[in-house]
């Protein structure tokens, strides 16, 4: 009886671990540790001590390569371009912030009591990236490629309207200088033959003073990163 | 006779592409069709028409996964910015095109006539990350990591070399500015609190030009990619 108590007290809080993380995961666990260092963010580590970075790491690598194979096959006669930019809008921050959030992970993230308000905060999405580690290692690829697919993407993405969404960086640079009453520039800033095509470099100038500078094959594309670097940079 | 003169004529070429591959590959390549693609570089496309570029991102990110996976394992005491760093001295662009020399990829690449001095040339680099691609679709996930740690890594890449060498792109910028009698300043932009930790956003000024802005909870990292953004920009 007593024993049975003891073993209760030790085994129970890991039992209900196990069992509300099996409804997020869709399987049993196996290795537990890896769970709970997913969910371990580094407001509540020592300096030096192990938290969920080193698996973000991890998961962030297994995210992208599993997008970049349901793109590749989902999108058989689609350009590279267009792939890069569709697996840009899949694992933006912002997209997996939401994602996290929907998957009910602020219950399990271990932080500083003082992050209060979850909503859109980057640590959702870095533990979510975190989860995908710790169920690469858990179960490998193939698992972990099944969990993004089946428990991520297919309840909480639309593919098809990400597809219609335009990130568009240059007219969002460009509205924003009408507004602020600035001079918003794009200038070619170098043109080099480079493998047989012509490879461009483009500045997004603000009132004079470059903000983003990208290069590409595809002009319109390095106009875009160049805007895209701007926006960044002018807190846009 | 005639037939299997016929059947000599129209196979030989394929029997030795597959013997050549089997040789680079190590193992004997089922899908033909996935490594001719890998082989096409654009320069021989007509527009529209298919080269290796789509496969070059699904190699990219396999070849980033596979790398992660390796570092996490190899170096478990180390945090993610050490494993991060040492992923991109192992993925440069210069180091892929090293290896594909080494493996002997001009032999097979596709591409104009005109293009003949390959050594240090992206396609290079660009082929071997379509070749991983697809070895990817070819044999699955556990096949691809095979072949790149087993034929790319463990004999043309000495990791802990690899470790030891720093590269310091502030210093290079400090250096460049000296011998070009300019002034180069680093300066902190911004310093904001996030995820309880504090974010630096530094910039690399030349000449009281900024050419280079970067964030990273480390200021020491901030610094070095503020200076790497410079030395791009600036061509150095």
């Amino acid at each position: 009886m007593i024993l049975r108590r003891i073993y209760n007290l030790l085994l129970s809080p890991e039992k209900e671990f196990t069992r509300s993380l099996r409804l997020i995961l869709g399987f049993t666990p196996r290795n537990l540790s890896l769970y709970h260092q997913a969910f371990h963010h580094a407001s509540v580590t020592e300096e030096g001590a192990i938290n969920n970075e080193r698996l973000e790491l991890l998961g962030d690598s297994v995210l992208n390569m599993v997008i970049a194979d349901l793109l590749f096959r989902k999108f058989p006669n689609r350009r590279e371009g267009f792939m890069t930019e569709m697996r840009s809008k899949i694992v933006s921050r912002a997209q997996m912030n939401e994602i996290a959030f929907q998957m009910a992970l602020p219950n399990f993230i271990r932080r500083s009591h003082s992050i209060r308000n979850l909503r859109e905060n980057d640590l959702l999405g870095n533990a979510l990236e975190a989860l995908i580690g710790a169920v690469y290692l858990d179960l490998g690829y193939k698992g972990a490629q099944r969990f993004v697919l089946d428990k991520m993407i297919a309840p909480h993405l639309n593919i098809a309207a990400l597809e219609k969404i335009d990130y568009n960086f240059k007219s969002k640079l460009i509205n924003w200088a009408q507004s602020n009453k600035k001079v918003c520039l794009f200038k070619v800033m170098d043109e080099k033959r480079a493998d047989h095509r012509i490879l461009y470099k483009i500045g997004a100038f603000i009132d004079e003073v470059e903000q983003g500078v990208a290069e590409s094959f595809n002009k319109k594309q390095a106009e875009q990163q160049a805007a895209e670097l701007a926006c960044k940079s002018l807190g846009i």
